[in-house]
């Protein structure tokens, strides 16, 4: 059976281009950055030229592109990092309800430590409230971390707006990007943030490596302490290949960007279109445009999105219910939770995240599965048949 | 020219069976370990094997690891980790003063925040001074962290005397044996460690992966937030591709440790032996009998390491001057420092550090530019000049 992944918000394959450059960095090239010797300076070189790569793709200087473990490192580095460093200032966070695990859990340790967080509601869309964030805006708030796409249902914020609306003031703004970069333009001058959180293994590049963008002249602490490496901000032997494919897969993704963004569209597009004609009591979450271009997220009434996801899987379909990250968890998601699709709806999501190389024939055949498990769980359904 | 790499203690090659079991987790079996469709089972299985492969090879259980990005990651929540879980009871820490920096540098951090350290020395063979250690033992000890060898001399250092020790008492023992697995048999239980760390990319595995052992029952505080993952302890998608590589690695390890330590032990104790029945005014560094047997530290008199070092590499043959963490610093070597070789050696000292691949032709050939290099130096340095 032919498998058709639809969950590139869970994680990526890695493009054959960006394993090829990795390969001769396990074997020749396997120097350690830190040594003198020809070994170490070629990985120095592969670390020095792949930092470039990534800060051109996001718009940034290299010695703004900090390397972690991937984007929940970033995440709590940039979150801690900024709060310790500026809680002689100030002990107040803004985030909102809908971030992800990595941003909500680290600000809740933030809480214990005797931080102070407010969490924004976002609209029935998914959409920030705007005003609401600027209310909570106090003179002792040092931090704001509002995600760029939301990974469930794709929203995207206004982050530019959250950096106008800051302006002058003394707050760090940190935007969790893990969702976004890849498939909308990511620069940070133009987002106005000071830090950005980014993951390689979302975008077609290794698992086990993403980095932090640090606006130069913002400060944080270090989460780590050891040797000197990423300037004392996060030590530990430089893993070479791994920053080596992420730097390719981003430079891929600075290259076919508007291509591979318009092609997923195109495939959501008539995705959504194609259940909704073919499915009754099908409901969109998150807003119709302010969305990523890969992203399909729909409640269907009176139906479990666990069972869903596991009759798709039997037809080779892969997609999820909400993260993967919480997919272990039983509990509603905390994001549809938010928007409250409705009690008959809020079980009921699958989303469907889509890829460069999808293809519309793909699509088709999962909606084909969809419109069939529904279906059939619907006849299984109490509730369908009150009516 | 054919180069010859005597670094290992820096980083080594991935072994090509490493590479081979890795190479499928990069494309067809992509998954995230946390989507519940197949590829996310096959990921899950991948994880959960390679688990049990790397508890097995250290005589420990599955769920007693804990993967991380690296050494330095698991020093950091090891000591951490323990000594915030532990503050209540009590704030003060012991370790030595040979330490890697990922746990000084940590201690230092600790200290800013409260806790106590006590630094305990060596000998001038680079042991610990157990009777110093005793006597630093408090009733507010909580925590004790030594290193089963050290990176740049490779002293093996007592840990089971110390686990005999504190028997009985509350307080945790972390060892960093990163230096050690791969090179002596490192079992837990006969170690009767709580807490030991470790590194794949030092044994032959991909480089970004690491591990701690956490024995059961023994209870430690998060250092990063996210998901649930790794039990809460370590939130972040599992780097699958890694962690299968690191896994191969440590199997590969338990396999042909025997024969390839009796390897290095040979190359080491001929390559020592020719130093110093060619070259004069050559000094070991470290203990002759308790040290890895594939690290050979020795200072020559009136030679500059760093020279030597760029002369050898010349010459294609790749050392290091203490450790790779530290190199790009000009100071001299806390390690060297604490053993003390005397000030007409201490900045002539030079790591060489084997490999399971190097042969007796390479160690023959590196000694003979080894012998070029410290004539050519001492040709040249106004001390020997005086004699």
């Amino acid at each position: 059976m032919k498998r058709i992944y639809l969950d590139h918000s869970a994680t990526t394959h890695v493009d054959a281009r960006v394993l090829d450059v990795m390969l001769p960095y396990f074997s020749e090239k396997f120097g350690n950055a830190s040594s003198l010797h020809s070994f170490g300076l070629e990985a120095a070189e592969a670390l020095s030229s792949s930092r470039e790569q990534i800060a051109a793709a996001l718009g940034a200087e290299p010695q703004e592109i900090i390397f972690t473990s991937g984007g929940t490192e970033s995440d709590n580095m940039a979150i801690k990092g900024a709060a310790y460093m500026c809680s002689s200032r100030g002990r107040h966070i803004i985030t909102s309800i809908i971030e992800h695990p990595a941003v909500l859990r680290t600000c809740e340790q933030l809480e214990r430590e005797g931080f102070e967080v407010t969490y924004v509601p976002v609209d029935n869309e998914g959409i920030l409230n705007m005003q609401l964030l600027e209310d909570s805006i106090r003179e002792d708030t040092i931090l704001i971390s509002i995600m760029h796409a939301n990974n469930e249902i794709g929203t995207i914020q206004p982050i530019k707006e959250i950096s106008e609306l800051i302006e002058g003031r003394r707050i760090v703004l940190h935007t969790d990007a893990v969702q976004s970069v890849g498939k909308i333009r990511v620069d940070v001058n133009e987002l106005g943030v000071h830090m950005l959180s980014i993951s390689s293994h979302k975008l077609h590049g290794p698992k086990g490596v993403g980095a932090l963008y640090l606006r130069s002249g913002v400060n944080i602490l270090p989460l780590v302490q050891g040797g000197g490496h990423e300037r004392g901000l996060r030590p530990g032997t430089e893993n070479i290949p791994g920053i080596v494919g992420f730097a390719k897969a981003m430079t891929i993704v600075r290259e076919q960007l508007e291509e591979d963004s318009r092609h997923m569209q195109h495939l959501r597009d008539s995705m959504i279109c194609n259940i909704r004609s073919r499915i009754p009591y099908a409901r969109l979450n998150g807003h119709e445009e302010k969305r990523l271009p890969n992203n399909v997220n729909m409640s269907f009434r009176h139906v479990e999105g666990e069972s869903l996801l596991m009759l798709l899987d039997m037809k080779g379909v892969a997609v999820s219910t909400g993260s993967a990250c919480s997919s272990k968890s039983q509990k509603a998601s905390h994001v549809l939770t938010a928007i409250d699709p409705g009690v008959d709806y809020i079980h009921g999501s699958l989303r469907f995240t889509l890829g460069r190389e999808n293809t519309m024939e793909e699509i088709d055949i999962a909606v084909d599965h969809l419109e069939e498990a529904v279906m059939k769980l619907r006849q299984m359904s109490p509730f369908e048949e009150e009516k």
